[in-house]
């Protein structure tokens, strides 16, 4: 059976943690389905478009990485895509609290398992949210996302 | 003198957790008030009144619990009450730093003791922002919350 | 029925931090029983005959305190002096992660349910380990411990 | 060379947390600035006039203390003043992780190092979301805020 | 190429959390290796070989699984075992902290990955010292290590 | 008044880590003392004498920087030394939740103030327990330690 792996996030935007993450759970898994999570309700920076372009062209020469939307529950999209798994990346204590809550509500909604790496340090300071505001404010985005040109704000 | 206890939250919607937290302390209390906290800025997904006929309908036959609504300083409606305790879970680390702070403001503003159980394993990971994004996404809150057909999206 | 709470601990020495946890446990409890852990395989800075008339004279005049030692499982103690709590304090996060574990497995032991109070801000750095350390350096200790002069070093 | 700090927030308000961590730190500094942050997109509770007339009172007679506004990025507002270090207390291990980020990125960003003092016990749990809260439900929050009468609600 | 995963600890004793770790991983691995390090200045509660014992006893069937001891750096054993990962549980947020460090030195040593998975938060609260300290005071293990009549106290 | 810090550690060994934390303190004082404490009832891994000489090579040609040893309690060090501050690093959040109750200890017990940095993402890994767990595996701690060849194993 196909060992296929979901990395689900908003990606608003892709950083060079999240590059790092996938890059390193390739050899774990024959497919990578790195998803965008569409919600309505939330506002994002960058272009839902633009974001999408913006990891494609990062993993354009990687066969097992696709890239893709969804707007359902990240179970019922990992069932639709016959994953078994979900990968995560953890930078802190905190984020780990937190990730535990998710991981242990999705394998109580569907058998999924989630599989965590630590951070590399050097990426480890780094998050969507801390680079938006950077972005926000003029800043060069540059460090802490590869081919950050490529992203539109929305 | 009577130990009353009030027990304070959104509860938007009141988990499994939330039940467990307040049939583990019914033996310490006189009365517990399950008191919704009602905040006219911000936006709940549930109804206040289906949730507060939702609390009610699972301790209905329960005595000493009391579902009530404020919309004023928590230790205002304990004063407001005659208790002398606040009750919480605790289900990890980020929460008991959030906790404490809580706990320790409300014990400057008033003579009001918060006291805390920690959350049974298998109810924490639950958490209402959790559940409200499975609902959302049409999933089955129904391992969660107990009775949630009667919960009503406001 | 009586509520019998007990604090388990070394208290090597019995600091000012419990002696507020205590204190603001006594409403809740009919009788609180102070035990003191002895594990013959550790090495304490304090006699254990000293620790435990240090902590009689501070509650001397408090007829709902009893001081005890024991060397058995903490929920076996619990069974025997017909307590169905367990009281502690935190103090932080880390304290937090810590005591969940315990008191998770003392539910999985027994019938025994743990019942928390955040420590006083004034009192959450004080640790029976930094005392000792103090202590063992000719330092001041009188700030952290009440009456410290009553323990002698074993 | 002149040491120039910045202590940068949205003060909203500026509790007695913050006033003890500038007192704490300007022994070290030749200037501290406090500068208050603004974000167009967010909404204070406070007009940005009575923060910053409510600091400079607090400080007026600090000669080495000034305060100021910026939109910009934090470290372009600290070259711009010449400032090479940035300020912050940390309240707690959720905090720490908070503002571990930050610095790490800023580092990265620029040649701006972030200095930490751990808060006081007794401020430790005032925040000024907290302190929000107590004031929204009309709660008197001049424990937590020196001359809490200048502040103004927006 | 074979992925081989190595799970390091000292297993003293082996608890139903390290047993459920293990099982959840083996769909990830074509070899798992429960390897019990053995560290000549530490003290262990249960004897190597029934350590040793009872986990080959646990995985009998388990054709995937191995057990083994070492008594080396956990790198250089991964690389005599040509096996690319480790594999560990996460309980908390002190044993998130905890784990990172150390799988970043290891990183940083050699080239192996540590993959992470939550722990069942049934399994979340176990952890071998607080069964040792279960068994030292003549307590029932046996609701936290299977089998544990097989383990013989050295 | 010269500006005088401690940096109190029993530095077995003096990381990189350290060394970063000392180097990047160097322009916030006058003179940086680098304390390594001696604890007669501790056992260290590298002889005292070599870790003292290993510090002092490496700040050799910094005029700032001290190295002392001390065996008392640490506050009384700086007193006797004329330091006002204290100096330390912080790797992560239970490393913060450590070091709070440390510094406000010392607070307590004497008029010196505990300023921090957070580690550089590259050291925060690094702690001088595992670089000892390293050592006594054989493994080559030279990327965790400058000059590592002139420590001496005691």
């Amino acid at each position: 059976m196909k060992k296929i792996a979901v990395f689900p996030g908003s990606f608003d935007p892709f950083t060079k943690g999240h590059e790092d993450i996938v890059n390193r759970f390739l050899p774990l898994f024959d497919e990578v389905i790195i998803a965008i999570g569409v919600n309505q309700q939330k506002k994002y920076m960058f272009s839902l478009e633009s974001r999408k372009k913006h990891i494609e062209t990062l993993f354009g020469n990687v066969d097992s990485v696709r890239v893709d939307t969804f707007n359902q529950l990240t179970v019922d999209y990992c069932k639709a895509n016959k994953a078994q798994y979900l990968i995560r990346g953890i930078r802190n204590a905190v984020d780990s609290d937190y990730e535990q809550a998710i991981a242990q509500m999705n394998a109580k909604l569907a058998d999924v398992e989630t599989v965590f790496l630590m951070c590399n340090p050097e990426f480890a300071p780094i998050s969507s949210s801390i680079v938006r505001e950077i972005k926000k404010n003029n800043g060069d985005i540059s460090k802490f996302v590869t081919n950050a040109e490529h992203l539109i704000i929305s």
